[in-house]
């Protein structure tokens, strides 16, 4: 085997689960090929073409289950080859000076999109270097999978909130509405996921999605027939809500950098739309960060399928499958039995796995048990972590040292 | 040993060990006077008032670590006796149908108040039943005791949650000010509590309390210089923060039940103001409920505490200690000790025990090295609890049986 020096950047958002891929790349990489050279680049494709890399070979033991992105994170997508070729040629000239034979690149949709773009560019001008995408992202979104790695914890994280919530909410004769916003723009399995709790305990009384449109008018009656019963309403809503036109409830008409709309506040507008038309009190939560690192609750099955589809990732791609993602299939459901297979990137990159409006109850506004059974697997078990001044205990991350409080 | 009935209550807000507090007075009960009548009142004073009772002698094994509040909760507090006597004549037809003896009140400030005024009033008449207090309180705000339970694990809660936001918020070489908002209407101990991670590993940058008066300009400042150092800053303030006028930040002019004046939205009050003085982009976050009923996240301190304080409570009571509530006083830090001892309600209720303003380096804005020695034997310890479904187990709630989808 000739002289093998591996690359590994992540991209996208955080999930509780992306460092577990990428200990799972370095774990097999280091068994399969004790002598190539592991490197990671600092916040993606920037990293590269600042050439700002750091040595893989030693990483803490803690990493797996550590929060954030250990190498960083990069907004920048990489452009089309005919609007930058210079950025193409910049990268491959770092790639050929640091001699990388194999490019692993963990992200979400438009991560999987700058690594289809490279690799179609390697195999144009017939670079010799192996360019693989791991999927990562909480919004369980990319296509032709059954899931995506980080799904499950933050699904598990959301469930376990929610039920929490419905009990906290549960303790006056009559309540208030909570509307409680959660992460999604473009699709509801984060939203959907809150469903188990109240399947099994108290949880949601109504989920909206993106996928189904939604009414003002609907949305009240909907609530209002709950409050007459309960005298109190708790309400989950996808951040990335829309109305009948296909408008962002939430949209503040300001655009992202990769142009998305920025979204922002469905919550707050779903409870003062409930005040000034019932008149019963509200509260607006959103959930926020947290929901997408929670590493003191992660799902034992997400978890263990983020490390090893970094290893079934890392064998492909040194058996020189160049192109490709490495993806979950799921072949039972009891038991639960998967498979990882590839796919081609570019099968991948820009579209967009919706939440199959078949299994949402546009009646009770509840997914359907068919919903249950998909999601229950995917939050089974939990991860004992260690905790050392009652907090748990991570790793540093490589991009920053941990403050001091006297610099 | 004349015949017993016991009645307990619970009113204010959830902790996420108030029902441990119930439990352990369940089950001091069940060993000291195994023939005593034990009662529930639902929703606090309201219960009794309605003769909302149910047997407390059956009550779920998962009850001690479930969130909310099994009893139900109240906002009302007990007026003066001059202005409703008719009010405290119907608590003692009440207690005096049912034979009660011994009546246990678990609460905060307000709740002691009324317990307080009942004491007095049984004492005034020669009503022949106890009256006992118990503290809990996320907010840590009862004079007199060393902390109060509910403290240790809504700090164990924000301390773990603010860590993970600071390693999500890591991910960028240019991030943004990140403005997280905990509760804490009067005192800053839930805040102060955040710097835990920012001592071990990575945790906020700036904590402000609402003990030292806030001021604008201090505030851009001291963002600025961090920003300038880090490109990224992750500030938490309490949300009862108050300008050198002594008025609330956050302030939306309204007055809830008890008089107590309304706060909303003090993070994207100091969001607002940082993106227009320093024109950073921002992100505003409120923790919101969940932070006093982690459950799946206690701190086994805090549990085990709320437990005994319940057995010594139900102890002190029986032997007929009347008008007084259990308070937990701290013998010394390493190791760590603690006694249980009374306290005559009236001395606890309607004061505010602040944050100890030099426990807090106002140059810095994180709390001292004090402080921590203070807080860190408080969130020590995890509790394992079961999970079914992917989610905490814990126990129906006796005031709202599980909603049915069908119903």
């Amino acid at each position: 085997m000739s002289e093998i020096t591996i690359l590994i950047g992540q991209s996208g958002g955080p999930t509780a689960v992306i460092n577990a891929t990428l200990v799972g790349l370095i774990m097999e990489a280091k068994k399969l090929a004790p002598h190539a050279t592991l490197l990671g680049c600092h916040h993606g494709i920037d990293g590269i073409l600042h050439e700002d890399f750091i040595s893989l070979s030693e990483v803490p033991d803690t990493l797996s289950h550590t929060p954030g992105m250990y190498l960083g994170s990069v907004r920048k997508k990489m452009p089309r080859l005919k609007e930058a070729p210079e950025q193409y040629e910049a990268i491959v000239n770092v790639f050929t000076k640091h001699h990388i034979t194999h490019f692993f690149y963990i992200g979400g949709n438009d991560s999987m999109d700058t690594a289809s773009r490279l690799a179609a560019y390697f195999s144009l001008i017939n670079f010799p270097c192996v360019v693989m995408g791991l999927p990562k992202t909480i919004d369980n979104d990319l296509v032709l999978q059954d899931h995506t790695p980080g799904y499950g914890s933050s699904a598990k994280y959301l469930a376990t909130t929610l039920q929490t919530l419905a009990y906290d909410t549960a303790i006056y004769p009559v309540g208030r509405v909570t509307i409680v916003e959660v992460m999604g723009r473009d699709t509801g399995w984060l939203a959907a996921a809150t469903c188990i709790p109240t399947y099994y305990s108290m949880g949601p009384d109504l989920i909206y999605i993106p996928e189904i449109p939604f009414n003002f008018d609907s949305f009240t009656k909907q609530v209002k027939a709950i409050y007459q019963k309960k005298k109190r309403v708790l309400v989950v809503a996808s951040e990335g809500i829309k109305n009948e036109q296909g408008e962002y409830i939430s949209s503040t008409g300001a655009l992202d950098r990769f142009g998305h709309p920025q979204l922002g506040g469905v919550a707050p507008r779903l409870a003062s739309y409930i005040e000034s038309t019932l008149g019963i009190g509200t509260r607006a939560i959103e959930i926020s960060l947290s929901q997408r690192g929670g590493s003191h609750l992660l799902s034992k099955r997400d978890y263990r399928e983020a490390l090893t589809i970094g290893r079934h990732a890392l064998r492909f791609g040194l058996s020189g499958h160049h192109g490709m993602m490495v993806i979950i299939k799921r072949k039972r459901n009891s038991p639960y039995k998967i498979k990882y297979q590839l796919i081609s990137l570019s099968k991948v990159a820009n579209f967009i796995k919706s939440f199959p409006i078949e299994w949402m109850n546009v009646e009770t506004m509840i997914p359907t048990p068919s919903f249950l059974e998909y999601v229950l697997p995917l939050v089974e078990g939990e991860v004992k972590i260690s905790y050392e001044h009652g907090i748990p205990k991570f790793a540093p991350l490589s991009t920053s040292m941990p403050q001091k409080l006297d610099d």
